[in-house]
């Protein structure tokens, strides 16, 4: 079968075998919001069509190409959902010479507030060995989820805006004066905030901080940032250990330097945690497409 | 004597009599950030020369005037501080016909981090006669004040980043695609707010649902502002009524409409508060003033 996981800015084609194990890639700078006019069907002719001749009749995708942004908008599955309650809501789509299908998104709902993830369900499908009976994973972004595990499924997950707030809190208030944003990471500073972040006052107040202790000399324009970063990291990071108390090691899935970040941060707010030692993408892709009912 | 309450975008001056009624009023477009190359003394020519002109030689001024950025640095005085303080702290600088000094700002420290005000302090001096023994204040605004006053004197304060913290994130995240800003605003979508700001996982967390709640239609473009300010308005809230438990009512100084949102949030967050019905600026400086060890 062929899998894809197709997000927003990235896309990345894998060619998997009976077994799971990925016989060929491809990449292409063709995110959704690179796709112009909905030529999504295009992307697949540049890419994977050479697999397809050979004789790979079964595509998958996963991610925001089943957002309303993407190809075909594919319903949110509730949780908990699992290989085979994802693989029954796969949603059709029309390519010329092969089966093409949408995984889709996972929606969960806590205090009134409903959550949603497109393409880290998969990653989680492809990850479940390290989780034994239940576990939680977190999976660092821009948009970072923390994930719930039980069974095979997922069961619940909350998202935290750590990455776009930093951004926005860096590019857009009196805090970015304080600061090179480009500067080397400084870990001692950036301890420093992630140990702030335990203090009374919440998150409001400790942003302050990043401007007086730059008024009194006490942390450079280079560490500035590492700071702040340690403090959102702080927030977000003791704030999911305590929804997640004993759910065992955190499982870090993502980009192996944003994980080896959050590693330290959880274990410095007193959790356990360890990186997924690979890509987990093709994997979930293989184990979701053994469970779909497909028609060839 | 006169009084100029100089801050970073406002310039406010008050001819004071000596019972401390405010005999005349003048203001310019004279904020230290639209003054160029320093000509501070040139502003003070345009604005309160007629008063120097009729007998007036004792001007006081308070704000930002006295930060780096403005006439003549004038460093931070500790806490605790009351009017003595401050007034033997002032900074004389020339000016010709009259003498006028500097009200220094004040510093604190707590948890290894400081904190900074310049112009509030002289606000809470005019206003002391509401705290009684000891008291809270509450100045709402871009980066907001909670000051505790005990035995006529400043003894501790902290600042929230809420109202640049919503300016950053409405204007320059995902969450400003969800809101339309200038809508005017909603109360139940800002009670919704402060309700969610009690939920356990933090305003990272939090803050998500203002897209999720939005991307399935449960809160619209123009209710998402009011919503997300009440988010922010709570978790400062919240924090700060925790930090001032049994200091009896929160007393509300600054900008009436901000004041009252407050007022709002407080009594919504299980808090008691009640709105400064006066300017305190030209009674602080006025207080502050009698305490001056003037040369003339």
């Amino acid at each position: 079968m062929i899998g894809v996981d197709w997000g927003t800015s990235s896309f990345r084609a894998y060619r998997i075998g009976p077994n799971g194990q990925v016989l060929d890639k491809a990449s292409a700078h063709s995110g959704i919001m690179f796709v112009e006019n909905g030529r999504f069907a295009d992307v697949l002719r540049r890419t994977i069509q050479p697999w397809v001749n050979g004789g790979e009749r079964r595509v998958l995708l996963s991610g925001m190409i089943g957002s309303r942004q993407g190809w075909v908008e594919a319903p949110y599955a509730n949780c908990p959902a699992g290989a085979a309650d994802l693989a029954s809501a796969t949603i059709p789509v029309t390519y010329d010479g092969a089966e093409v299908r949408i995984i889709p998104g996972v929606t969960t709902e806590e205090a009134g507030v409903p959550e949603v993830m497109r393409g880290e369900e998969t990653q989680i499908i492809g990850a479940l060995a390290e989780f034994g009976d239940r576990g939680v994973a977190c999976m660092p972004g821009s948009h970072s989820k923390w994930v719930r595990i039980e069974g095979g499924r997922i069961t619940g997950f909350s998202t935290y805006m750590t990455g776009e707030g930093f951004a926005a809190l860096s590019g857009h208030t009196i805090l970015g004066r304080m600061m090179k944003v480009d500067a080397p990471a400084d870990p001692d500073a950036l301890r420093q905030g992630l140990a702030r972040s335990g203090d009374a006052g919440g998150l409001l107040r400790h942003l302050f901080g990043v401007r007086t202790l730059g008024l009194f000399g006490r942390l450079s324009e280079t560490s500035a940032a590492s700071y702040l970063s340690g403090l959102l990291l702080g927030h977000e990071v003791r704030a999911a250990l305590a929804a997640h108390e004993n759910a065992g090691p955190v499982v870090l899935i993502g980009d192996p330097k944003l994980c080896g970040l959050y590693a330290d941060a959880i274990a410095f707010c007193g959790g356990a945690a360890r990186n997924l030692a690979y890509e987990a993408a093709p994997a979930g892709l293989h184990r979701i497409g053994q469970a779909v009912a497909w028609a060839a």
